[in-house]
């Protein structure tokens, strides 16, 4: 049965329970977080002490709560939270965010506790997200239950879905801090006793706000569930997953984490590939297929043209490709030409296109515009990669040509990454990212992100 | 027979022949980088023009240039190639470098020039680097015939071979502005008509200012011969190659670049492993490699010990650490009880150390440097990896603990990355690599890096 998630990423109305006056505690964060996102509901804090915070009026307890709140957010010690769970049952409030952690991930008293809660949920009704999770986020909606100081949420359009309270914290301080895309929903499912993340993706699956969904996960709860609604999902919308705990030493490092024993890695496999997700294994390709997903369209295909300043790069960026399952198809005759017509005439050019050349001759603008204009144009190639020479002996170039090409050519992913100076790299990722193009530091990344968005594509379109 | 190639790495006098007075063109370049390197031996300008350049006087022809010079770097047109190589060979220099392109690579006139020069070579015997090279450069010498402009290159103890002439520029102007490590001697073998991989090894292999090898390869011009040399080399200095043109997409692409075709990939997969090379697959892992050879000793096996601040990376990296055959192996008893003893009693502590809980209670820098100091401590750990958390939330702590622990425990690589905030990130860089601490941006980097390391290692020490 589909859960009612609604009011976790919509609540017109929360209630923080443990608020606190004390800077950098969590349960004072969590506001900090809230108004810096700007959420326009009603916040209602609770607190013992009463008072006031930020200048928010305190209630002394829940009971003197106003009815009618859609979400509690409670911040207690393990000990004290299934009372006030229950507590926030009473009230009325059926979604509920428990923050802390101290249960099944710690010890056996821990363990009692989340027994206890189960219990409560099963009397009551009510969902909960967590516990030992950090939050959830919902920019479009301007609100968020992490308590790990992140002001300001990026909006985006990609949503992702973690096993792990961390993803929601410094992972996403990197993202705020290193990169220009943003997030839509962002779902720390903690130790899941509730909702999971059959429950998470049933939700995005029709969320208007949600284009893409990103996964970490160390288990699949109900496997045959998920599968049945991955297969719907993916079938508009890319799903892409880490699944880790594939080897042992994986799985030793699981146990002490959340609690969850990752299954037999070929099953999981099998599971993923069936329900048309894209596995990826790489941690840091969780923000690498967020960032490909909220920048670039999916392509039609694997064919692949890239540009590059040196035969190293063209010779073992192909064979990269062949590695990530891109196709280097031959140019059709017409773009050949255009780019043969500005090379000079002793250099027999191809796909990939060895632009170095042409860039000494006519500037980087010049031949990167008319280059990658030409391929772009090929009905033949499905996305462009350009290798941008940055150095100051053969000029730094305007870098707008390069965001007016991808403007050009909606239809096709077009990345970009550097060799040169490091500085001009900068230069170029601080201009032409917030104006939607995406650019990678690491030469190998923009395939990667392009396997990834094709691989994509290529689910997306199987027989189901 | 071994050359002798002193003369290019130590040359006491050196002519350009094709110097320039005009800003910008190459003839110009290798002088102005031969100036900033500081280069301590005589310099003579070739042209016919004569006349003073960066106030040096300028020779009209290669016949009035003084007797036993050492080394000519001539960067003319093709066609005027074969003319001065006889005249060079003349007057007794028996080292030239050929920086200009135009030869086999690019048309069937150009493959006839190169047929000339290849019988000058046979009839003077003259050592020839090139044609088609962007050039060499040697550190401990201060000298490079490169012509794109590096300005000072950064003086280190790797030594870079490369069969693509862009290696020692952009890729080179990109680790001078994007790393800490510098380089010996790089050598840029271009169309290799005469020095091969082959002699580039077989010199580096005594050369006392080189304590490692990284080489991008797309043929191998003399197998048997190169199995030998990198048999021995290998048994005292690591050597990493790149040999790219690995599948039928990259050999195309290899055609147009240096008129090599690359040999089938599997026998090089096996010359490479039976000459105890460390093969890597990627472009930006020449950099990777480089750097990490610089910066960190080899390990004495492939057992690490790392930390991180997330459940999720534990677990992901752990399974990366199967992947790339590194062994996460349980702490011996002092090292965990160490650990245990600053960490909240209700978390099981193992290796991969996580770090998030203690690092919350005494502060980063107080978890860190005991977590990082008990595993370097362990016997049973041969090298230690740290995922920095870096916000505001938890603290930015000082950095030089890092590098204090580094000099502590020389015979362990200490490597470094991050989670959180991007410009704290590059702050630590900043901070601890000048100070010989090597950092990484992505996350898998340092495993990817202590990888090739651990691979040298195991590769010096099989039976020869």
């Amino acid at each position: 049965m589909k859960k009612e998630l609604g009011p976790f990423f919509e609540p017109e109305s929360v209630a923080i329970i443990g608020a606190s006056a004390t800077p950098h505690k969590p349960g004072n964060e969590v506001i900090k977080n809230i108004l810096a996102n700007g959420y326009e509901g009603k916040l209602h804090l609770v607190n013992p002490k009463g008072g006031e915070i930020f200048g928010l009026p305190v209630h002394a307890s829940i009971s003197s709560l106003p009815v009618g709140i859609d979400l509690a957010v409670i911040i207690l010690p393990a000990k004290d939270t299934p009372g006030a769970l229950r507590e926030c049952a009473k009230k009325g409030i059926k979604h509920v965010v428990l923050s802390a952690g101290g249960f099944a991930e710690v010890d056996e008293s821990g363990l009692r506790i989340q027994h206890e809660i189960v219990d409560i949920i099963q009397q009551t009704g009510v969902s909960v997200l967590g516990p030992n999770t950090s939050g959830h986020t919902s920019t479009p909606h301007r609100f968020t239950s992490t308590f790990f100081p992140l002001g300001r949420i990026r909006p985006g359009k990609v949503s992702y879905v973690a096993q792990t309270g961390n993803f929601a914290t410094h992972s996403m301080k990197h993202i705020l801090t290193a990169e220009h895309f943003g997030v839509s929903r962002v779902i720390g499912l903690g130790n899941k006793i509730d909702i999971d993340e059959t429950d998470a993706l049933e939700y995005l699956a029709d969320d208007p706000q949600t284009s893409a969904i990103v996964m970490y996960l160390e288990s699949i709860k109900r496997p045959g569930r998920f599968l049945e609604v991955a297969r719907e999902v993916t079938a508009h919308k890319p799903v892409v997953v880490l699944k880790s705990g594939a080897t042992e030493a994986g799985r030793h490092a699981a146990v002490a984490h959340t609690a969850a024993m990752g299954a037999e890695d070929r099953l999981v496999d099998g599971l993923l590939r069936q329900a048309g997700i894209v596995r990826i294994r790489n941690y840091s390709h969780l923000i690498l297929a967020g960032k490909a997903l909220s920048m670039a369209p999916l392509p039609r295909g694997a064919r692949v043209s890239f540009l590059a300043p040196s035969g190293a790069m063209l010779v073992s960026l192909a064979d990269l490709c062949v590695r990530l399952g891109l196709e280097v198809p031959e140019l059709t005759p017409g773009a050949l030409e255009r780019i043969q017509e500005f090379s000079p005439p002793f250099i027999r050019m191809r796909n990939p296109v060895d632009i170095w050349a042409s860039a000494s001759v006519h500037g980087v603008e010049f031949a990167y515009r008319e280059g990658m204009e030409a391929v772009l144009k090929d009905p033949d190639i499905d996305a462009v990669i350009a290798v941008l020479m940055l150095t100051e002996d053969t000029g730094i170039p305007p870098f707008d040509f390069i965001v007016d090409l991808a403007g050009k050519y909606p239809e096709k992913p077009v990345l970009i990454t550097f060799s040169g100076d490091k500085h001009y790299e900068e230069e170029c990722k601080a201009f032409i990212e917030p104006l939607g193009v995406p650019s990678f530091p690491e030469i190998e990344q923009p395939f990667e992100a392009l396997s990834i968005l094709s691989r994509c594509a290529q689910a997306m379109k199987r027989p189901r």
